[in-house]
């Protein structure tokens, strides 16, 4: 007998300060609707991650005009979306225009939960001038969320300069060694600068959870 | 030529608020006693990491009286530690006391720095009972170093239950597939839950910096 | 010369109570066609496992009515199925509905031998609420079959908490470091909660065929 | 503050039928002293696993008379053993006398728990001779430990030739490729033999308390 | 300037014994067809290994007809293949038929050579019945290819059954750990029983290259 | 915001001796239009790297006249390009004709840069008289890049045989433990002979880079 | 109840020509001394392999009188060795002096068989003379072992230049990536060369009961 | 029989330009002392690497005053070494004090050709300041060598600030997933900045063998 299908976690935003998100790589187009649904039901906004566009295109038709989706980042949102309004705190910076994608899955997640954040890209270490030229402004977020592949020196050069968190996504950009991204992970991992954060690859969502926690901390008797 | 030889990177703590410390396990006795005049000529204070008991005893005994050697954490302070007297607003969290000397080595790195930090040991997860007994005392920090080897399941558990940003250090202990904590790794970078951060195997002292930025960063208008 | 093609192990039930089952995946159509006349013309029945529905479809067409497929599971079977009317005394319990197809493989993998079980879906440990609702239910079942993916918590947390023996099957789900299972697989590997037994990454089957050797034995004297 | 020590599960028993035991490879001697006179206090039993026979001599010496140390799998035991009287239902098969210590650990932890095994050991399928002959025998057991290094074809083998549940543990015994016990782990994993179920490298401890967890479910209304 | 393009290795026979032959899976179309036309310009026959359908198919029309096709194991021939009439004194056995291609390359690449081979399937160790029955046989000849994916247990138990020399090939049937072959290969490389030696995963090929050099060697005098 | 999206590395030139060059492969077809029309406006030359037919084909109509597209290596260059015409003085050797897009990758580069190179292709280490028939010739080169896959013998080969600088390309070719590239790349970082220096998989570009700034040295004092 | 405890294999001459052998490595003084008295009882041969000097002279010392040791390679043989006196027909090649103990332990191993071999040191392909030197004395025999670690070319050039089958063992000699010899067992298997067949790391006695099964198929008639 | 023993390459130099070195770690003392006196009959210089202190005071006494040791880089050397006059071209450059032995590994081998170069040590890329306080001193130089461990980030900054070759060497510098010197190998190799070419973890010696090639080309006409 199936006792249970799917339960969503709504209260996690009570426990945790993160809202309920799906992912949706390994799921069903039948799973994914029927998700949908029940956050409809329920009145629930939603954000869907690791969605292809073949994925989104095949949902109840229904169900599409509900949702935004975001090619760039390959997520989709039930629900409007309010852009934040305050000046930035968190910055995120990438190492090469290959990383987009995970750029803007961590923007999206960070401006679903209302936090506005800004995006410095093509600053990678081998052509340091670029870093350089943005550092000063660089010091002043109170978190940067750093994205990079290939051997991902920027994250430990950016630790090395500042003083803020520096929250580390490594990306699958890369070939041959780097292909997956695992070189990228290491290389954060075993960063010899103070202050890096590790998430798994790609994670730009996981990323955004973190800041979100800090921010709120950070933020917590101004709000 | 030798141009260049040992050069000590006092401007740290200007740069990104992190003392000058000093990773001795791959540094020959000679290098470690250099390094400790040249501080010592500059009257900087030093924290030396991963220094074996008979690495400290091997240094110059004229260094040894001033410095202040923990052996629960392999580690050695050259200058005064003020104990911080601030309530704790960071709890480290540990599985098992296998992992102590992790905890410990995060614990003195906040000390150092004059951040005080509250240690809760031996509440893995394989005794939810423990975990859940002091769960209501957890969610009061703003930040978690949550400590765990084999699975590491601690750092999940801990980030579906708090609103705190979790940084979590896997450790070395385990045989078998988990000797030398690469699965205790892998399950904190892979972690389903939001907002888990993850740090280098035994990186106890790398934590300890994430977290003091972070906590400068959220004490920035009080202190 | 070709001394011999293909040997049907029929004796398997004999020997282990199991019945002949055939994993598709590496066999060509034209091989499953003529394994499926063999058993036909002895009138055995025959699990068919890993078998994608395109694999089904190009079958001899006047094989596939005598075939019940499972799209859920990508399984199918010749000869009937008669579901068992006992009540279940075997629980699969997994970490989210991505993980649905391997937990429906062990699903009718048990229920082609005849014996009972209860799914739980949906109760991985990033929101431990609802593992702890259905818990009470959970500790009244001789077996449990842990499903789970990513950082593959579940397990652990499950066998602190029943005196169920407890079999665990990592799951694929999973991207970045988690990529194909392996972490699921190594984090019930190293559980250090007792009584945890860990089967192949996705190996549903396997994990049936290892609860029904449990089942045989508990239940010997009343069958 | 260090708000918690060493905290024991010695509720472990009523919610899962395992007794606490402590695994000793990465504790201090002095955590392990704390450990045993808070266990005496509380006049518990207790069994300590991979514990050395150096780190054993280490102890306080007025806890060492209180310990049967049993050298030919690093254990100790603080407490009394009753070996138990009934028929031997588990059986533990090894595949060389390399793998003694991991089998011993295994059966002492089930006679710890009260429950009998027997033990054969060189019986590896190099000479299949040796299996062969004792077959009949290990055909009337409830429940099979196969221990075994190497390539590890023990287990496949036995899973094909008997009915009863195998819980397989690959030991670390092996040079070159099979070093560590990567090779054994992953061919128990691979079986294409139904019903085997891995633990972790060496972990003896492990598959007993699967095993008793199994036992106890076969034998409840016995007992 | 490009100095040498393609440069066949014809002498190869005369040094080694064995013909040349082209490994197609890298090569481009163009080069392929660039090769047969150069073989057929010097008369020279040819094996083509790892061909898949859809590269044979498009060749150059014109080639096409002199090649005959293999697509039990993607092989083509260039020239006309003379089956070998004496007694086979080789015997390819393989675990299951999922590894059919493999032994089908094997055995074209032996009569090829002019060397006969009988084939035996399906016998693989989880059903050892199926080995016992044609033990007998296999004890007749002067050498074994022994064909096995998953945890490939079949070279072990057969070489410690036989005096027959075993040229191991694993295969990459398999998933989860399996994936690839790797568990396959790592098992037959650290087999406990004496006279495996090991090819690459899948290497039918190279495997019968060195069985014609064992084959020469043993057959010198006779021929 | 946005802050920066897509900068240009135009100086790299002045700093390294090296153009801007963009790796195609993780790139969007938006990005590579936006980049090109970038590199337009400012009156660029352009190197375009793993860029397959398919992604040249999807550009914008308009920028794809302006671009010469090498289908033998995958990349696409953005304005003219002058064949040098002194002697060459580097050479390119590879193993097997499956390398040859890699060492048109690295011709390509060298050229673009306004180096000439010569290529010798199917000169592995398995047929020994090919690689020696052409040893003169290649004795007479400043510098030597060195292509193969699977084992990758030749570069340590060469190594022991010319007092050139040896530039290693380990290649993706190669299937079963060789798929990937891997032990290519290991073979030649292990290399026993003096003076192998190893890229990443398939980089033929770096390699060309290397090569670019050595030869400059070699050359400095007559350009 | 320990129903066997240590069976020796001494049948295995009969089925295999194998004769029985015991590998020290992982087991106790205690269990070795326990072999060596029922093989004394039972007036067997024995030989002994990776037994390392210190084991030696640990064992009883009744026992050692009865023993040779053989330091060169850390074995031991229980009885007389009769130094074969026909031509050898076997010839051990190694790339290095660092491998001399493989080599002598497969030397020893063919010489307690009774049969003869060359042994060809320091002839790797870093210098190509060496080796060519000695090609044609080579070319005469019927089996080569070639020996090799680092990036192990040695066995694929001699696969190249020979017609004899060739039985590659990839040693431990290395450090960095080819440290414990992965690199070279990798190279060996991924050999593009026919012929190659491989053992696992430093398995020279495995290697030489593959040349002893090959060596009796290859002279059963004469002998 | 023993057809050959040690076979010193001592034609290398006319080769290869490098004269004959012994790698130690792996011979034994009778090896090495062996190895020296035949190169003291031959009057021979040699260069002796990886030669453990202890090593070295196990030599024969009479060798060891002919030997010059270097406890810095455990290397020795037979004969006189000439220490250069010419100004440096080369130079090496490092992270931190902790890969020094590789630093004085590669400066003596370098200094044994006769060639010059300048060590800058501790300027690792954590501390960015370090580095470009001495960049227009680097730029000077023909050729740099990287030495770095940890996430080695070192050589990608020097590559795009610079128009000379680098040539990498990855130390086993680093603990937990740096541990042994992967994640600086991986990193070297993944570099997104052109010319970067990798060596070996550790390896020093092959480091300045390729830079004495290259010193020699670039200087063929001024030598």
């Amino acid at each position: 007998m199936i006792k249970s299908k799917i339960i969503m976690d709504f209260d996690r935003y009570r426990r945790c300060g993160i809202e309920e998100a799906v992912m949706c790589e390994f799921k069903s187009i039948g799973q994914i609707n029927e998700i949908l649904l029940q956050a409809g039901q329920q009145q629930r906004r939603l954000l869907l991650t690791r969605l292809r566009a073949e994925k989104f295109n095949a949902l109840m038709p229904e169900l599409q005009p509900q949702l935004q989706f975001y090619q760039e980042c390959d997520c989709a949102l039930l629900g409007a979306l309010e852009l934040p309004t305050t000046a930035a705190t968190i910055a995120i910076v990438s190492g090469g225009s290959s990383d987009a994608n995970v750029c803007h899955e961590a923007r999206l997640t960070l401006n679903y939960h209302g936090i506005n954040c800004d995006l410095f890209q093509d600053v990678g270490v081998a052509a340091l001038w670029r870093l350089q030229q943005i550092l000063p402004e660089l010091q002043n977020y109170d978190l940067l969320i750093a994205v990079a592949g290939m051997e991902a020196a920027l994250p430990t050069v950016l630790a090395g300069l500042t003083d803020a968190p520096i929250i580390a996504i490594p990306t699958s950009v890369g070939y041959g060694v780097a292909a997956g991204g695992n070189v990228a992970l290491l290389s954060c991992l075993a960063s010899c600068a103070g202050g890096v954060m590790t998430m798994n690859i790609d994670n730009g969502y996981g990323a955004a959870c973190a800041a979100i926690k800090i921010y709120r901390k950070i933020n917590k008797h101004s709000t």
